[in-house]
């Protein structure tokens, strides 16, 4: 196939965002570590990240072997599987856990030089930390494209031409599984040990013995720090390179099954290039943004907030634009189509700036619904946990009505507003939906770099800590984590709502690739319609995917349960590491001499184990099953069923999602409300029942609730993937 | 049309079950009420509900009266409704409010004739409180087949001949919303005063203070028992109610519809009787079951519980049998068909006892889950609250695989084992899961009763307590909940289990009364095909309502959201009007001189007053959110947008009503385990950690959780009474 020039444009953008993740780092690395003892713990913290972050690996591997060698006996053995699928799998899982590994090694080598940074203004400290930042956000960008180019290269060269550009994008989504299993068991793992650890320096440091956060005579603290980047950092990473690469493989699918039958030449290949070039250009404007993000050197939080915020909204008002620009030249303007599916782009990005709005309405304490949180702490921890439960279940109604219409309007542009369901409008409008979710992650480099410095500078503070600096240096680094929280929320609601338009759209490829299987197996649908002809609409009556049909709604049920189940599993396994930390920790305190005192050092090698074995246990059930029960339903409940099954699970887990990330938000910042001196300030009765929300909150946010983003999308994969099964063995 | 005579079985079982019903209540007014002390206490707790229901009605026939006037002005006005709907409606509510109210009568008269009957044995306790139990299931199911009965005879004197009995049936759906709707007030405002006062009494008497529960000195104790009188008792009363109504109703509905061609001359009306005769004669076995929970004098605990399950058990294998017989008279045996549909009822049966053994499992401190909650109150209150949430989460799983298998099965089985999905598989299928509803609440008689002694018992130990009576009538009230709690767990399981089975019925209903609605408008469908010919696939079709309409997977979240945004709202109420309670008792505390001493009466007025507020202010809103959403989604996403909600509210509604009542139940019992004397035993920081868990499970178990089965009903009626509306105008 003759691939146009401007192909080349994704490539170029994906070396150049490596390029100046690079260029970033060794700027970085350029600063000044500090002290000795700044030095000695950050090579702690490291040594501690990478050693378990290896293990992960090593636990991860052995799971990709084996699904490997299954994808391979299904495409060879059986014959059910497209060949290419085990290799597309690996890289994708090799190029996400690349994309956290990345992002951890920087980050463990920012935090001492940001709080050395920090030791001379508040504005030094966040150039080194946003740069570092800027690092992960441009190197799972830079990631993503370079996958999606060479692959679709390669494919390129060696897929017949039949169905060519079909085969090509369904054949990619599998490397969106390989990412999805990676980012997982990255997210599941690194969340189970950083909240085990967290959960347990703060129930015995702070309740028991009224030592602050990240003090040195905590024997969890290392394992507290060491968390913060496996978790937050490298967990992260895996987690926005799947979310990211899996909205532009979801969305060339949709195009290139929306303009198959288009009778303008070479406008199916335009319409797969498109989401991708949108990235490319998202690339550019991110960087665009990172360099407006510089303020004077006396600047206060005040402008800080003012230059972060110059710099995302910059790279979003000019992808909007930008996206219009590309869509006229790629489509044309003879007709009305080039403006149409532009404002598709417009919607996603409206979407994720006001999903984000409404998550810091919730959970910042700067509002009433957190300070309320803080105001039922008179009362006792039984009401805090309360009020903010009732808390996050209200927050979901703005993010679930604000997808809703984001689905609607950006189905509708990009089909022309045409309210008709006939199958060409259900494909243009898909392919819009698909559009909106790839816009709303444009400019993911930017936006990524402002959620992810947040961690680094949280790292930072407690290397500040622990190497005993000013506390002058404390309060700046704990300054920059809150503003870190604060332009967060517009990072989280981006993720989550692009969560929900990947998955949908991830719907329609499932029914694409189911298409590719009976064809390759040569079969008809159900009803006897040509498979080659079949249009969504006759699946869905071939297959009898309707709301009267027991089989979808008994799907629906589990994908429900799916969600609490998967929630359920990962809050029970910290639990279960948290009370091991703590008992460690107690027995730490009782049985070192002097270990109060600061005489004797505790041993932190032994938290840090704990951790790292009660992640490595924990974290193979939720993950497995979010592999296993979909391949089931397929061989039990068919194509119905499974589609029952993603549906049940989006929209159940979509929802628990916003409730978790928000209640545990909430809980958070209502302890930093009353940490700031209100209803008693630190060390009160009122504080105690907030640090109660708070522990409740940890695995809420960083645990469960990152998770299940992935685990819808990660259902979906793997029965795209397994569809090949599906057609052939089934019950019903 | 002749009414054959087996007909009048359904009056005749109601005016048994009233009678059986009055009995018990003489009987139970002939026992003694104990010491004058005794005596003035309960008229002040009967003189507080009392008081609380009547304000509630109130509130509630203003609603009321406002949907009539709506429902008049649409069926007159409008000519989009059917002229019985006002009426019907209004029946439905009263009716379930009498339920409430009669159940509610009988357990203040009861409390007091308990505590003192356990004066004596455990065995007569339990007699008194268990026959006034039953007074409360026989009320229930016999005004609920009175109420079936009389309508079905009105309205097949007025009601023209073309399809007679499918407008019988769906008209009298309508009566069904207005039980759902008393209902839900019931449950949601009944819910809120009885945990505001318990939250409120807990806190600040057992946590702050250490004084016992029900202690006369706790100024909100006389508002907690009065709480459990109207949410336990009451709110339980009109919730039954409208499950059992709801799913005979939605069952006849689904009958008039799969056999409306039936060449076999009156097989339509005989599958339209089938639910209330299997009713009908669930009330004799449940009348039976009753008079075998009969002890020795000296009956220990097991003895006890022997003998409840002896009566519920024996009712549930009986009406297994009787219905074969049943089927076999109505249906002959020349066919299959008898013993087919009868399967379809074991099945229900069958899946409540299992949903009821996993809710025991998960929830009893008998074993290991909920004794792990106890054992993490060793790390505090937070690990209490994750690990409750946890165990809440994983607890849906086998109920929603059980239910995911009931509804496969019972389909298969009515249809008589056709896997194909044709029109008249899939009526005859829907008939099967409404049957197996139908079974599965067609002992309500006796399983009511189980689970509604439970409250008395409470109650009973509320007064005893107060009453300065001797430690062992107290030990012997407590071991009689204790009891209730064991067998109230199978009772729950058939509640959330019918509704599950239920609403699912009421989604071929609401597609039903489409059809009647565009038959009566002179209408067809959208795509042309003649409304009174169409079958539900064709509806389906029709109308789009399959899984990649964005229409409907925004209907589908939109659902999802609403059962959590309801939970939100209620809980947040809870947490309201508990922290004014904390308020009022710890200013009577500090306030009133010697109240402590128990010198001086605390003011129990004010903290009924503060309850009786907060219930009225706080239940309006999500009450009125379950009546109006429904109708919005209709006008604004038609008629596959609200089949999503439907479907999206029923899914997460379910798996979220598990998971709270079973996290709540949990909580509670982890708490009795450590009271029973592990980890410390009462007044140890363990038992303060688990009380704060008990708590936050109040507002779960007895506010959010059960009303959630409510509102998923709610939502199905109020669409299918609006449906005229809905076909009338709507925006896509």
């Amino acid at each position: 196939m003759n691939i146009p020039c401007v192909f080349w444009l994704v490539p170029i953008a994906s070396i150049v965002a490596l390029g100046m993740a690079f260029f970033f780092f060794r700027q970085m690395m350029g600063e000044d570590e500090g002290t000795p003892r700044m030095r000695e713990i950050a090579l702690y913290v490291r040594k501690g990240a990478m050693a378990y972050l290896w293990q992960q690996y090593k636990v991860v591997g052995i799971v990709f072997v084996v699904l490997c060698a299954l994808f391979a006996f299904m495409a060879y053995g059986l014959n059910v599987q497209n060949p290419w699928v085990p290799f597309a799998f690996l890289t994708g899982g090799f190029f996400s856990g690349l994309a956290g590994f990345f992002g951890m090694k920087t980050a463990t080598y920012a935090s001492a030089r940001t709080a050395n940074a920090a030791r001379q203004t508040l504005n030094s400290g966040l150039q080194v930390a946003f740069r570092s930042g800027a690092v992960m956000g441009l190197t799972v960008v830079g990631l993503a494209l370079l996958d999606v180019s060479v692959w679709f290269l390669i494919l390129d060269h060696f897929i017949p031409a039949d169905n060519h550009l079909i085969i090509i994008t369904t054949t990619m989504l599998t490397f969106g599984m390989g990412a999805s299993t990676q980012a997982l068991f990255a997210r599941v793992g690194g969340g189970i040990y950083t909240k085990a650890a967290d959960v347990g320096a703060d129930l015995v440091g702070k309740t028991e013995y009224n030592i602050p956060e990240d003090d040195p005579r905590n024997p969890a603290t290392i394992a507290d720090n060491v968390g913060d980047n496996v978790g937050d950092v490298a967990g992260m990473g895996a987690d926005l390179y799947e979310s990211y690469a899996g909205s532009i493989l979801a969305t060339m699918a949709l195009g290139a099954s929306a303009f198959a039958t288009s009778a303008v030449e070479g406008m199916q290949l335009r319409a797969v290039l498109a989401p991708s070039l949108i990235a490319a250009v998202g690339v550019a404007l991110s960087i665009l943004g990172i360099f407006l993000v510089k303020t004077k050197e006396d600047a206060g939080m005040k402008q800080l907030l003012a230059a972060l915020s110059r710099g995302t909204n910059t790279a979003a008002v000019l992808i909007a634009v930008a996206s219009f620009a590309i869509f006229a030249w790629l489509f044309g303007t003879e007709t009305n189509q080039w403006w149409q599916i532009s404002l598709s782009v417009v919607v996603g990005l409206f979407a994720g700036v006001i999903i984000g709005k409404a998550t810091e309405y919730y959970t910042s304490q700067s509002y009433r619904p957190t300070q309320k949180v803080s105001e039922s702490s008179q009362t006792g921890p039984a009401t805090v946990i309360i009020s903010g439960l009732g808390l996050g279940m209200l927050s979901t109604a703005i993010p679930v009505v604000t997808v809703g219409c984001a689905i609607i309007l950006s189905y509708l542009c990009a089909n022309g507003f045409h309210v008709e369901f006939t199958p060409e409008n259900l494909s243009m409008g898909l392919y819009g939906i698909g559009i909106a979710a790839v816009g709303m992650l444009s400019t993911l480099g930017i936006t990524l770099a402002t959620d992810a410095y947040g961690p680094i500078a949280d790292n930072a503070g407690g290397n500040a800590e622990m190497s005993g600096l000013e506390p002058e240096v404390r309060k700046r680094t704990d300054a920059l984590d809150a503003l870190g929280n604060t332009t967060a929320a517009t990072g989280k609601g981006f993720a989550i709502g692009s969560a929900a338009l990947t998955a949908l759209a991830l719907l329609a490829s499932y029914v694409e690739e189911i298409k590719m299987a009976l064809i390759r197996l040569g079969e008809t649908l159900p009803n006897g319609v040509d498979a080659a002809q079949a249009t969504l609409v006759d699946f869905m009556e071939a297959y009898n995917v309707n709301l009267m049909n027991p089989i979808v709604l008994v799907g629906v049920f589990i994908g429900a349960m799916m969600a609490f189940v998967f929630c359920g599993l990962t809050m029970n396994a910290v639990g279960r590491a948290a009370q091991k930390m703590v008992e460690e920790v107690r027995r730490q305190f009782r049985e070192i001499a002097g270990i109060l005192e600061g005489k004797a050092d505790p041993d932190y090698a032994r938290c840090v184990a704990i951790s790292t074995k009660g992640a490595q246990r924990e974290m193979m059930l939720p993950a497995l099953m979010a592999i296993i029960v979909p391949i089931v339903t397929g061989v039990i409940l068919g194509v119905a069923g499974v589609l029952g099954l993603l549906i049940g699970g989006l929209s159940s887990g979509f929802v628990l999602a916003v409730f978790m990330a928000n209640a545990g938000g909430a809980w958070d910042n209502a302890k930093k409300y009353v940490e700031e001196g209100n209803f008693g300030g630190k060390g009160s009765d009122c504080h105690k029942a907030t640090v109660v929300g708070d522990t409740v909150g940890d695995p809420f946010k960083d645990t469960s609730g990152p998770s299940l983003n992935i685990l819808i999308k990660l259902m979906s994969m793997v029965s795209i993937v397994m569809a090949g099964l599906t057609v052939t063995f089934t019950l019903f």
